[in-house]
């Protein structure tokens, strides 16, 4: 805990959360209203540094918040989970590694800029995946390119979560294909030194699109689980000016995310960790509910139910300790090899931890528990969708493969990540 | 196969039943054409003896054709199995066995018409269920009580798929309390000899109640899988003549349920077994429609995916080896302690298998296959339900247990089952 | 069953040969007397036809015996199983299809010779594996080289179950490098046709080596499980006679191997099967005599322990149904696509299955159970023998999922198979 | 830690005591000079308060040693365990909670000449099971009786770690039966309050015998794995003085070992997480090692393998943050129910992770990791040990699960555990 209690912010919110994640879930839309709550509690600026507004928290702080939220919904503690990743990663990286990685000075009064609106309570939604190209990024189909002193953007975005409520959107974009029979065309890279060309995934730059003309949200999310991010697609034909370019350098946001795995892979093991903690929640308190109710007993009387849910408890204890040993390593040491690895032991270890123990609780509460309307039947299918997010477990096991054997996990790994 | 191909018989009916199984599950209820569908099949009459108007089928037959069923609809297929268990009970149990159990010779006249109705098209639904009772006979809420040459049958049962399309139901009820100041009271059992008085469960009697008047359905069924099975609540406040009682003699039908576990035990197991093959199926297609849309060779160049494809098929391969193991010795050796093993083992492996294989294939073809109206966001739902219905995978392990080692799993078990 | 019940066979064998498991395991050498009890039985002769003095046996004959001897000791049925394997693939595969491989007419007499002699009780030692070379063919140091009208052999095998007591060892050799200075060199190709160069698997050929002079084996056996095989290395510097070349074409055996995976892949399945068998045999035993040494009702009393012999039920249970199936479409259909899909079934399953049984029952047996002397501190042991076996787990996975994915599995996994 | 950093004093120790793993599990027996070292290292005491000639540690400390020396050898490490926990059980109960007790002032005295003995580099070995009763002190056999100011302590300890080299045995003992018509008969309780006669719990005291004549170790020791702690058998027939009665009054201990499950629960789980340290490190060693041995980039090329080993670092890295949490709860909040959760957590997690981890990472290593003298041949046996040792992993499961649903582990457990 850097300057603030996580948990102890979220903890004002998740009443009113939880009262409306069932019927964001029947709706697939992220309620309005939760949004409110996360900015009406701070919730938004909690990794800005305090001289910018904000609480000044660390990562930990982030994985305590997201816990508690997620335990009121997974849908909204992710939404925030996308916001906070952003947020986080410009507020916690070094000056001096921030320098090192090519960010000019004009970088850091447009980053402190962007951490301030959003302590203000701007909710920034990420856009950086398509339909079908996963999570690499060289596969983007989004284009940008000069125009006016500015950028011209155009492609589809999907999975954008909270894209409803966007203030505004984080744009991953590639550089459109140099035209090489015009000298002055722009696609040129900035600095191609850190460049592999416009195929490349060091072209890929990231923008801060304002929501209006020119950015249309296109209401597409139906899911299984997580039903209440509403993460849409967005449609983007928009010129932006100059300075949402992040960083001011085409490329470097790249950096910042290949250094800081924590963002956006370990935070969504403390959203899961907070989405299993529920599922036993739910699940103790549909047993003890059964008691005497026709059982000698009841459920509690039953062994197969007592092992499931002892099995249960130690598994998620377990998870919860490597968040916080994750989180702890990532607040003390970011982006050294050996936090990284917590974190993709983190990601994994969510992503399966808590789809078993939601297969294991619903299997001990029987089919009363599969009913629509039971948090049990919201959560089976919200705990499903942990270890499908990015990087899904089957990356993060042969990341960590590779590394523990001596291999490179970015540069040896079966899929590309970035 | 006893004188019909039951797959063969499935075979004409899957494709349109295919065709409505995503709007079945949307909307949670059976579509009407599809019991139309098994109607002009004759699959209502696959157990029925050809002298009847059947096929003559046997349990390997049905066995077959749930697993093409199933393939198709998961929940159209449970809705035929829950009739075809109630005529295959009836229609397989030796005449000398029925006999023995205290059958009167009025027993088989009533059998053998019902048996002529289900031939003739007319579908039974299974009402056996109540909410909170399990699958415990003795926790019944449900009433009957001698009335005017007939009986009086209250109460509300819970879980009755088809409930909607019903022409008959199959009701299970408890003999009314007697009543001590009353020496006439007529729920003193017919045959004391096979009672354990009004709280045990041999005064469970089941009932023929025609749809009507006194029977009203309750769309009350909304759940996480299984969706289209449309498995209403069924409320009864109605008098019955006396030839509903099945079998003639209360307490009967039990008995025959127990000697015959096939029927709502194994025969799930073939029902799951086609739903894993539809998911199978379904992730094979999603998996070889990604080849050559950006990555090399597809998802197939992953090793991992390729992983959980094989695991898949042997875990499913071994599931239809039992599946058929089980189905030729309860068509052979009907009801012997040895058969009776392979029907929970069917039922375990069942459960467990294609929950696992639906966990599995999902991870494997990633979040676009949790989208709703890809055929897997509802198989993984509808997969999920297979260890939850009777007898759970718990129940069915501790049975097996304690017949391994030398228990008497009907009278030891921690939990009861019928 | 073609014309022999092989299980019939091996019953009369194996009180004797449990009676001797455990000294087997402790000296890690195969019994002597295992062997003649063996001989005895005819069951070196159990797939030769009868023409030859054999029983005439098809692979489920072989499938069935081998469940039996494992029950009473894996690693005597393992012996066996190399024997069987070389005779069964040799003893099954139609002379057409020999032919249409490239099979001179004097290899059927050759093969009648073997055939006969092993129906004689002539015992055939495997000796195709070279530490290090895993099961790849490609990576072999043992090479031939034409000399006199014969062969000259040298290498150093291993894992040559047997070994102390074989009468002719089946020895797997790669040509020697061409020596380009001499235009007479030997190690040419017969039939370029069908080889890649010395360096490919088309030049691997197999040899029969008697026993004697310049075949030493050399005592290194010492493994954690199955060590009754006493399968130890195997130093070769013998000439032998042309004949000696297995069908008289330099490469053919491989092919035989190639489209007859049913041996030394299903056949191990079968043998782990009976491993698995005993460890819940034995497993039950344990329990069943503990009833009443302080607890009420003994171990059986505890729910854990009945789960875990009731989840061991099924498993093992499902895995004979594998088994019988894979059986029998080898029986009735050889090497075609299916056929082979179920025999890397077989091999999977019986390697994970047999494992996880094990570790489970050991589990609810307690410490007691890992005493020296305790047959199942023997059985974990053995059990932990089959999925490394060839093909390992991971490599049966891999070949499925590319099989069911559209791939061409010899062509495209990861590592070659032989 | 507290005053000392227990994994340094281990770490100066571990390398002779590797050297001599394979010897000691080969002869099953705890090699002498271990003992020495750990003596020489101070280990004896790590435990014992400064006051008393100790380093002071705390349970994390021991928790840093045992890992360290258990991933040199694991048996090695359990035989320290056993006297630590004695040693920890008996320092760390605070003088409040003792006297809470009933210990009388006599108590300290004698504690504390026990902890400087051991401080001084006094072995104690524990003989508190039997043969035939697992952990329940209920079922013990062996009986003290008043004799001559002192005590007679007849009957035969099993699995009594490191007896070979024991300095003094810390033994369990029940009272003998009142004999009725002998009014001086001595058998009766000394604080009847604390009791619940002869037959309950509280008459089991624990009494520190010294090696010598009436206390003979029977060589019975022969297991699976963990071969290298000696578990012999030791037969008493010994008079005690009466301040051999550790705490001075019948029954006492057994509240200590109820209050501080750490020991002897939690203090396993710490030793199988370096066991399981160990297994990776030997895996990825033997994968290493076989780089360029004919495969292009040796089984580190092989994605399953690398799947293997990220599975296992990843469900270890958990392990050893939940082994680290509880020992952070058990120095600061020792005995409460939360502290205690994370005991059995840390218990069930231990015995399950590393024996998955282990069979997996042989999985992956393949045959050579087999052959008796591969460390992973040893390690794979020790592995299976943790969860059969006291409290099992059905046990831990089923009280976590009860803790879970709001029952009271201690009164409503299917089994008895002290």
């Amino acid at each position: 805990m850097l300057g603030v209690d996580g948990a102890q912010l979220a903890r004002g919110a998740v009443d009113a959360i939880a009262a409306r994640a069932g019927a964001a879930d029947r709706d697939g839309e992220l309620p309005a209203a939760d949004l409110d709550e996360l900015r009406g509690a701070g919730l938004l600026g909690l990794l800005v540094p305090t001289r910018l507004g904000g609480f000044g928290g660390g990562f930990a702080d982030w994985a305590d918040a997201a816990r508690v939220l997620a335990s009121a919904s997974g849908a909204t503690a992710l939404v925030l989970n996308m916001h906070t990743s952003v947020v986080g990663a410009l507020a916690r990286t070094p000056d001096e590694l921030a320098r090192a990685m090519g960010a000019p000075e004009s970088f850091f009064l447009a980053r402190d800029q962007l951490l301030a609106r959003a302590a203000a309570g701007e909710f920034i939604a990420v856009a950086m995946s398509e339909r079908g190209a996963g999570a690499r990024l060289s596969a983007l189909a989004t284009r940008y390119r000069r125009e006016s002193d500015g950028y011209r953007i155009r492609g589809v975005k999907a999975f954008c979560s909270g894209a409803s409520h966007a203030d505004v959107f984080f744009v991953a974009a590639r550089a459109a294909e140099s035209d090489p029979t015009d000298p002055t065309d722009p696609t040129t890279p900035l600095d191609p030194s850190t460049s592999a060309g416009p195929s490349g995934p060091a072209m890929v730059s990231h923008f801060l699109v304002p929501s209006g003309p020119g950015v249309s949200v296109e209401p597409s999310w139906d899911s299984l689980g997580m039903r209440g991010t509403g993460s849409h697609d967005v449609r983007l034909d928009v010129w932006v000016p100059a300075q949402a370019l992040v960083g001011g350098v085409a490329g470097l946001s790249l950096l910042v995310a290949q250094g800081m795995p924590q963002w956006l892979v370990a935070s969504y093991a403390a959203v899961y960790a907070g989405v299993g903690r529920a599922v036993f929640d739910a699940g103790v308190d549909h047993v003890r509910g059964r008691r005497g109710t026709g059982m000698p007993s009841g459920l509690t009387g039953l062994p197969a139910v007592r092992a499931r849910f002892g099995q249960a408890d130690a598994a998620l204890a377990a998870l919860d300790a490597v968040v916080d040993e994750c989180a702890r390593r990532v607040d003390a040491d970011p982006g050294s090899d050996l936090t990284n690895r917590w974190v993709w032991r983190a990601k994994l270890l969510a992503g399966r931890t808590v789809q078993d123990v939601a297969a294991s609780i619903v299997e001990a509460c029987g089919t009363a528990a599969t009913r629509r309307g039971h948090p049990l039947e919201r959560l089976y299918r919200d705990a499903r969708c942990g270890s499908l997010q990015p990087a899904t477990s089957d990356v993060c096991a042969d990341w960590l493969g590779l590394a523990a054997l001596g291999g490179d996990p970015e540069a040896d790994a079966n899929v590309a990540r970035w």
